[in-house]
């Protein structure tokens, strides 16, 4: 295969993914945003996600402001914001702001010195515990600590989970296809002797 | 937070994530089969994509198979088999398969040991090339490459992108909430001195 239709192919062989904007500043409090669609969770406790630098999609910029500052935001991208986000992983040169360039909003969280998307309807505050390098193929998995979330109440149900949907999330395909989301189903726990059912809380 | 609440929420955050049978085989041939949804890409060239394993999601036995044989794959979760899809994260006793259980049928590729999910549109064959402890909460990280794609070639687009929403592929988010998706946009390559553009092949 050639290398672009490669890239295409096997991106998209992960499935649905989800799109997040990493905040960051650097030591001159440049502020810098990278979309990421390799965000996974770790543990709940304690609270811990990954993600995976790749070239192409988190810039040297992140990665170098959260070894420096120890601090990063992930901002989940919604439907409004989609265009703006993608506009992200244009190769801007270090001092610039992708705030300034895509007319996101940058809003900071007081004790917290990583910026967060103001746009974005569901906002984590991390705190890097490791950087482990894939000696495989020379990729980074960064894995934060959350410290900080920040979304509309509307969406917790009352067993704790979000409703991403009612947030207008948008899920990720490939390099570049952006999906809104329509619920099928939500199912109770798996138990051997039993089939699984719907499990409802709200009228939705 | 009280802990299922805290799990519910803080595997809310990850956003949308990709829906995936586990397809392995022990030494005396039982066929296994789990859900993740912590596959993530990880390179294209080498084509590596990673997995985290969590007692929740992945059984020990899809370990210790993957440990024993070298090879897995991953089935992509469609529409049609979410409730089976599901059913295999309950708790099987070691020697029963899935398969049998949930009425999903295991299908085979000569020359590859691991068992494949026939109802799946999207299947990969993987080849095991490091597992990594990770330190921080035990969980293990599995690098696999891919050895092998089965699916439609409908849903290949010229550029080697594959629209998996064709595919009938889910999403998922949170603990057990099953999403189909609908295409918002495909945009173009980021560049710091234009804003993206709609990005279109066929007709959809």
């Amino acid at each position: 295969m050639q290398q672009r239709y490669r890239a295409m192919f096997i991106n998209s062989l992960s499935g649905f993914k989800s799109a997040n904007l990493v905040g960051t500043v650097n030591s001159d409090g440049v502020e810098n945003l990278a979309i990421v669609s390799s965000v996974f969770h770790i543990g709940a406790d304690p609270a811990l996600m990954g993600m995976i630098t790749r070239p192409q999609t988190v810039r040297r910029d992140t990665v170098n402001n959260i070894k420096h500052s120890g601090f990063y935001t992930l901002n989940q991208v919604s439907e409004q914001m989609v265009h703006a986000a993608h506009q992200c992983s244009a190769r801007y040169d270090a001092e610039v702001s992708e705030f300034a360039e895509t007319g996101l909003t940058p809003s900071y969280v007081s004790g917290f010195s990583a910026p967060f998307v103001a746009q974005s309807c569901l906002k984590i505050g991390l705190q890097v515990e490791e950087i482990q390098l894939l000696e495989i193929n020379q990729t980074e998995l960064i894995i934060g600590k959350v410290v900080l979330v920040q979304t509309d109440e509307m969406a917790i149900e009352p067993d704790g989970s979000i409703d991403i949907e009612k947030l207008g999330s948008v899920a990720i395909s490939g390099l570049d296809r952006y999906h809104t989301t329509k619920k099928l189903t939500r199912l109770t726990y798996a138990k051997p002797d039993s089939w699984p059912e719907e499990l409802t809380f709200s009228k939705d």
